[in-house]
């Protein structure tokens, strides 16, 4: 059905930076809306807002957004509003995920909390938070706003389910499969769902659509997971090893420990319990990882998850944005190669 | 215009009973609302959360929509999901101000964040403002959404703005008055102009019943920010002398500062910018706020709002529900006599 179509691209552009090319408008009217809307007389707010969005995030999660809109064909612009907003919400999380992690890198730069401290994050993150609600009001469609308030509530749940869980070896493979649906997947379905319902499209393709965001959010966490015991640091953006040093149960340490032997169970008990750790340990627990197949179990997932991703876009008819986002799935796994 | 009414009232119980006692039912189902919406499978955020809400928090706010809602005669029951909703964030509020504010008491209990930790505090925090919102989009309203975004965003302003505040000696009286209405009376204003919304009524009637709400959390922060160098800490439910241990500067402050001679002058220095406090020195702040009338001042501004905000239900025909909310403006003010 899908008959080949003559697509002229750039492929030494990534998708992420083609799909910047193909939505150009969108963005910069989405980027307006960002800057306008994390104003405020309070010098701090900015400044620090300024300092996380401002750090050469990709805007993945409104990319998306704006890229499926144009994929249903939208003609109003609601899209940028709702694309404003996932993107406060996605920074409000991040502000407060600096504090929960205590992690000494975000996208490259110290995170805001080691500059302005604990409480200016906690509460520009609020105020980012509502300030995504004031953009969905003003898009005016209930039903985005209920799509989006739901994934925030998802989202706060699965951060509060990461916690709990921290330092608990018992953890299993469910548990960490709701955890990362929640904490980062829910917000890729949301921003993909929101397009086809301002759009008013039926509901084989919003389910598309979301499912289509679920897949390659849950891709791209698994990966992100992996890179921690195996990236470098500035393809990360973050340190190597913080979920390590945290003591955050993730699918490669799942994996590793149900393979794993007394002496290697110890160690993790040692390094993820008790979270006696020196310099050598990451080391031997990134070759225990490897050793055991657990990193290569983990990327196989993300592969799994990316193809479904992929197939999920097959009932739309082919374009260059449709390629394009077909492109993306792949790419997200391609990190890790 | 208005004739003396024959009201039937217990008078020994306080306005904020006697508003129960009018609103039961619908409060009875704003805390059934309350206890479901604050569940999850997360052990964790249903433990946190009845730590901060079963500890016999008034329900101030949600009783204002509830009670605004009936003077209105609003007929359906968008008021129990907007007046939950405000109740969450007014929750999620508390539970980020005990990690900002690091107090040690909050309703008389340990705050949540000395249990659970500063992490669960802010995560569970943000869930309770999540579903807020997903209560808010069930209620239907897209104008009481805009209400109730809008505080909200005002609000994170208002506690950053107070935090950029902090150890400022020179803060104005304006910049306190704006650390107020934002942090404070927003929320108040929100929870009493929703209900005239939803009912559709007339831009008079919602302007006065938003005014009513403004001016009642102005006396009640007022009252709250005297008490804190004047009460009795049963009274209270906080510990006295927070404000001046955290170098917060509210008005009793501001106001005896602007009579300091140069050794008070020093003195305030001492102990709000550079926080060098001993035992002795809260008694010696009381004792000059006292003696400067900065404390009276400080009332007697709380009771210029409370009177304009009995005033403003003027335009509202008399009835036991509407002596009730003049009764509680009034009785706001009393607290610190």
């Amino acid at each position: 059905m899908n008959a080949p179509v003559q697509i002229q691209r750039d492929d030494a552009l990534s998708p992420v930076q083609h799909l910047w090319t193909l939505c150009r408008d969108d963005m910069a009217a989405v980027d307006a809306l960002i800057v306008e809307r994390m104003h405020s007389p309070i010098g701090m707010i900015p400044d620090l807002a300024q300092h996380l969005v401002g750090a050469g995030g990709k805007r993945l999660r409104p990319l998306l957004t704006v890229a499926t809109a144009r994929l249903c064909d939208y003609s109003g612009d609601a899209h940028h509003k709702l694309a404003a907003a996932v993107e406060f919400i996605h920074s409000a999380t991040l502000l407060h995920d600096d504090v929960v992690d205590e992690s000494d890198l975000r996208r490259g730069r110290k995170p805001a909390n080691l500059i302005w401290g604990n409480s200016a994050s906690i509460l520009v993150g609020d105020f980012l938070f509502a300030r995504a609600f004031n953009l969905m009001v003003e898009a005016g469609s209930m039903e985005a706003l209920g799509i989006l308030s739901n994934a925030s509530s998802v989202i706060a749940e699965g951060e509060v389910h990461q916690l709990a869980a921290l330092r608990n070896i018992d953890m299993t493979e469910d548990d960490y499969m709701t955890v990362i649906e929640a904490k980062t997947a829910a917000l890729f379905a949301a921003a993909t769902e929101v397009a086809p319902v301002i759009t008013g499209l039926d509901a084989a393709k919003r389910t598309a659509l979301r499912d289509y965001g679920m897949k390659l959010g849950l891709a791209f966490q698994l990966v992100d997971d992996a890179l921690d015991y195996g990236g470098q640091q500035s393809a990360l953006g973050k340190s190597v090893g913080d979920d390590f040093r945290e003591g955050k149960m993730t699918l490669p340490v799942i994996r590793a420990l149900a393979k794993a032997d007394a002496s290697e169970t110890e160690f993790w008990r040692k390094v993820i319990v008790a979270r006696e750790q020196d310099d050598l340990d990451l080391q031997r627990a990134v070759s225990i990882l490897r050793r055991t197949g657990a990193l290569d179990e983990t990327l196989q997932m993300a592969r799994r998850f990316s193809v479904e991703a992929i197939e999920t876009l097959d009932p739309f008819e082919r374009s260059p944005l449709r390629d394009c986002l077909q492109d993306l799935a792949a790419y997200v796994v391609s990190r890790a190669s």
